[in-house]
């Protein structure tokens, strides 16, 4: 029996403003990464996320981001290490305190966009990632890109791991997502997308953009809230992985 | 043997921007309040002053405010019972995490500015600040304005609970502190203040503005590092306290 | 022949999140109230908005609000005058800014949400808005509640000023808005709204919540474009006005 | 007669947090880059900022930065043209105002920070930020680095332009700044900096770090206010430029 976590971003509106599907997807996923108010969500936004985790038996990982609202942190900032800790630090403490709040956990930590990027590339953005997390609680798990830096950085620093695929993108000979620029990053086709995470599963290969296959170590599975053709598209994957007896379990069921 | 606990706010800088003597008012104090990011500080200015706060035996608390940093969050925002627990809550998870990380513990909590001024006087306010905090830690000890509609609210929902004092402000009869835009508001004469605050704390008594005097509790006296006069302050009232057999502990040993 | 300026909030949108139907809500409308950064919109966002009047020959006003984006600046905050006038200057300016680099025109100012309400209950802070808008420019107009402080405070100071009314809203006798938390505060059948509108702009009166005619002048009509149904009421507006011969007209042709 | 303009950043202290001594440094520039609300300042401050150039007969300049309050601008961030473009036109059209409503000129334009430093290097952005200033006003003036890719792009749009050299840094064969991370990046002897900035003025010419002279043009000397030190070269160089005939005068005086 194949065990595989699916994971998506919640809690990234923030006051009036709303994004996301999350009371939709919610029920598809089995590891929520709840946004903490740098580049998205707000104090009021977080607690109703954490309440709709717990309330969907989903488990909570903190999305911390850069300090960039405007840019949903998207963009690419030069931070120090030391600024990238603490703002990991502050934030994953700021959704601890919902979590306690409400008598639930908080599992993992997942950096978001610009952060998550830069620190796949970066050892010493990512050491210094790690380092703030496992100072804080040597028990969270870092949800990273399969291949990345930040999955090397946090074992030398000691923290669990899990490492993450994503569904609709293309990789490189080297494990890497193609960049976005480049014509073929995205898997525009449902279906293949699907074929290719189950093989990621079952037989712990990807065919990279040039053709070959590669290696690739998957604990969980990125998928998206953020539109009715999202939300359809990780129904679809609930639907086929039931078919495959590949079973969505949380990443505290895979990564002990 | 009379005992008291010296507060002072600190960690309110913000990025390049500094304000405060925090590394000299730190030796005179037995309580540090650290702001959270909301009125003022960032995550690396947090991270700073808990290591101060920890190197120098001071007892850490948090000091959360309004999110309004150009305001200094002294203005008052006409915000919901909910989103103040939730901003409560955020802000005493962000410092928390800092604790963790530096092995170090979060005594007490303090409201910031207009967000203690409002609490101080709506019940409805308090109450919710009151229940944000004991939901995250019923050990954590409420700092507030003896007399207050917050010391009331603590004790309803069973939160520990500190009275502070001001040595430079004056008193209503009532026990709330006069308006600061009245004339005698604010007590200049140094060795007055101090005087007062001596018999607040030997024979729990104030005289108010309007000259008769009235019962008062005090368990902390709040004092300031925000220039060089307000330092030389803090000493004159150790070594007046030193003089007169006070001794500065912590809330902790005073709030059991 | 009657006629009257329909005026709408547009371009509230931020960064990554969309609020309200501007593209399609232009096609109703004479004056756009452009978010000028503050309680909602970005720079990029103004530049887009101000180019979709423009293509779209519907006047551009400014829509300065409180520096809430969190509240979307619908809570009242408690800012003295001078930093009233300061924040409208700057928004207005940089609203300017956008116009001017696409040789269109500002025609307006009209405050956002909680900054709205205060001044239109607040002479002091009407008047600072009023003399800080004639200021930067004496030719803009000033859209304010009729009825309200912020009407007396721009004719104090000179400004022009046009008298707006609110279809969905219903009145107290002495012309103010009844508040949303009451009962029967909004009008919620749809015929009864553009009837009540166009009794004002015809007949000069409407019929306040209590049940007496009162009275009322009106300049522009304030519609809404966040959803599908506001978008819809907009439309029947256009429709009835249309029977009715009353002409929608931008503000600077009814304010000379 | 030989002539210069001194310029100085102004008017970025934020709400309660105060940076630069402004009221001392006024009295020895011919030029004010008054911060716009991104990397520093608020409405308040830029009024007053305004306000303290037109009494000291200072020319007021814009100094626009990225949207990084807590870095200060100082870091670079991944922005596109388009949005680089935008918050320019934003923040130069918010100085705009308050000069206006003060009755007097803005005369130049200088990014701040890291939006210098990216601009400098990268034409794209150069060229956006050009356009957005040509297209708002024609006649504003870039004040930018000496040789930089800002010069360039001024010229391709049309834009008037002046060439910044500074007094402290050591130059690059290139005629760029030498990184501050390098050894040497620094001119710490005050003397030797008066005399470099005065063969610049004089001979056209510079010594770079590497010991060669390279042509150097320069229509501005930027000097900082930001502390007792900084002042007191200000005041040398005031002294030093009086001994050779340098005039001070400003901007407007030098580009026409």
């Amino acid at each position: 029996m194949y065990q595989v976590d699916l994971n998506c971003d919640l809690g990234e509106s923030f006051g009036s403003y709303k994004i996301g599907l999350d009371e939709d997807v919610i029920s598809y996923i089995s590891s929520a990464n709840i946004a903490c108010g740098f580049h998205g969500s707000d104090p009021l936004i977080m607690a109703k996320t954490v309440e709709l985790a717990k309330k969907s038996n989903v488990c909570v990982g903190a999305h911390p981001g850069l300090p960039d609202l405007v840019g949903f942190g998207r963009r690419n900032m030069d931070i120090s290490p030391q600024e990238a800790k603490a703002m990991v630090q502050y934030q994953i403490g700021a959704l601890e305190s919902f979590c306690k709040a409400q008598g639930t956990k908080m599992y993992h930590v997942k950096p978001h966009g610009a952060l998550y990027n830069m620190a796949g590339k970066d050892l010493n953005l990512a050491l210094a990632i790690c380092e703030g997390i496992y100072e804080v609680n040597p028990d969270l798990i870092l949800l990273a890109l399969s291949g990345s830096k930040m999955i090397e950085a946090a074992k030398h620093i000691g923290l669990k791991v899990a490492r993450e695929a994503f569904a609709d993108r293309a990789y490189e000979e080297d494990g890497s997502l193609v960049s976005r620029t480049k014509e073929g990053s995205m898997i525009l086709d449902e279906n293949e997308a699907i074929k290719r995470v189950i093989r990621m599963i079952k037989e712990n290969k990807v065919k990279t953009i040039t053709g070959i296959d590669i290696p690739i170590k998957v604990d969980s599975i990125c998928v998206h809230g953020d539109g009715i053709k999202a939300l359809e598209f990780v129904r679809k994957i609930n639907f086929s992985f039931e078919e495959e007896k590949i079973k969505i379990v949380s990443l505290s069921k895979i990564i002990l």
